[in-house]
């Protein structure tokens, strides 16, 4: 991802507009340095995840929520964007549930985990949302989230961008990443898939690695809550945005 | 510092209410962790004070927009009160006058120190403020603010609230801290000066020790904006809000 080149293009979008972001590099560069070792679990099904406990969503706001949405407003300020940082937490705009136990396989066997700081997001405050849209602000959003018990979790990015933007009945989502597109070959840079039709995205799961499962599954949820078109597409070149809204990474609609 | 007994204590007041807090403290802490020495330098004025280069930036919003507002934000919010966290770079809330140039005493020499990422507040976003307040928000607000050239700069709190308490025609400002009020013998924690009148506030800056000259001077600014009165008192105790405005502490009007 190259954040210079992107925030260069999200400044000529027309409002109203919204930008998420992650900032899961510099938290591991954060953790790093800070001595705390990510604690992977991989669940019964048999995803890996990283446990957030106490200590993880210390860092967690420090990167997310401190540093990185703290730089990308000073970036934008600078091109003239009115931004506003915001985490989930922030007048509860990401709200969800708390998984507090999950299943993970060790060593073989089942065991449960108590105390893990995630969630599921499914609610967002609008009122706040279009308070700031409505007064020429541009939220830039990031998590944690807060849970219904008012505690920090950690949220899935893209499944909150997905909600978001239904609720907002927003018409695209852009999503960019260091990558051309959905591969057809991961292998192979310029198997990019150009179209796909949302009747038809259950039967691209295949082609998605890593990350980029989660991406088709939150550009499905954003669909089916009203959004017209996701655009999924490479954030490392320069015009990202306007390239991806002209079809050059992989268009669901 | 009993950060629990504050917040307590703050959801109790009407609104509308604006929150602002430092985080030096956790910020020397991350400094440490990640062994990036804070760089003190001593003015011509003899003053003490800490070098702002990027790094220390980078630690400062991790630290006073990351974590501290953060977990703020948490506690307010599972206190009932819609708290909306933000540093002075959201919005352009905190703007202000970078000063790029220092003069140093080093080694008994004068020298011109550039790069450091401090500055002076000047101007408010009001429209920001009023809007959230209007909304029904409780904006928590900290450091850093941003310089008319759209860099994060480092800002005096105390002077950052003095202005901004101004701006918004507040009535009273509590200051809380580590102390029982202004202490007329440093060294003795019963004697604390009780009133003060504002005309002859210059009269008890031979008091103040260390911060509480700035806690004085930013007071007094306030004061000359409009606010009528600036409560200094104790951060430690139950109850510290209630007691300040009670007239525990220093009252200063």
């Amino acid at each position: 991802m190259n954040l210079d080149y992107v925030l260069e293009d999200f400044k000529d979008l027309t409002d109203p507009k919204v930008l998420v972001h992650g900032a899961s590099e510099t938290m591991n560069e954060i953790a790093e340095k800070l001595g705390e070792k990510p604690k992977i679990v991989t669940s019964v099904s048999g995803f890996e995840s990283r446990l957030t406990d106490e200590k993880a969503m210390d860092i967690m706001m420090m990167a997310y929520s401190g540093l990185v949405n703290k730089r990308i407003v000073e970036k934008l300020q600078a091109l003239g964007v009115q931004a506003v940082g915001l985490s989930g937490l922030d007048g509860r705009i990401w709200e969800g549930r708390r998984k507090d136990t999950i299943k993970i396989m060790e060593e073989g066997k089942k065991k449960v985990i108590r105390g893990d700081l995630t969630g599921k997001i499914e609610k967002v405050n609008l009122d706040l949302l279009h308070l700031l849209l409505a007064g020429g602000y541009v939220p830039v959003i990031t998590a944690p989230g807060i849970s219904y018990e008012s505690e920090a979790i950690n949220l899935d990015n893209d499944r909150a961008l997905a909600v978001m933007a239904g609720e907002l009945k927003a018409e695209k989502i852009v999503s960019l990443f260091a990558a051309p597109g959905l591969l057809k070959d991961f292998s192979d840079q310029t198997s990019v898939i150009k179209e796909i039709n949302k009747e038809n995205l259950a039967d691209y799961y295949e082609f998605a690695q890593g990350r980029m499962k989660k991406k088709l599954m939150g550009a499905g949820e954003a669909l089916a809550l009203g959004v017209k078109e996701v655009y999924l597409s490479d954030g490392r070149i320069e015009q990202p945005i306007a390239k991806a809204l002209k079809g050059e990474g992989t268009v669901i609609k």
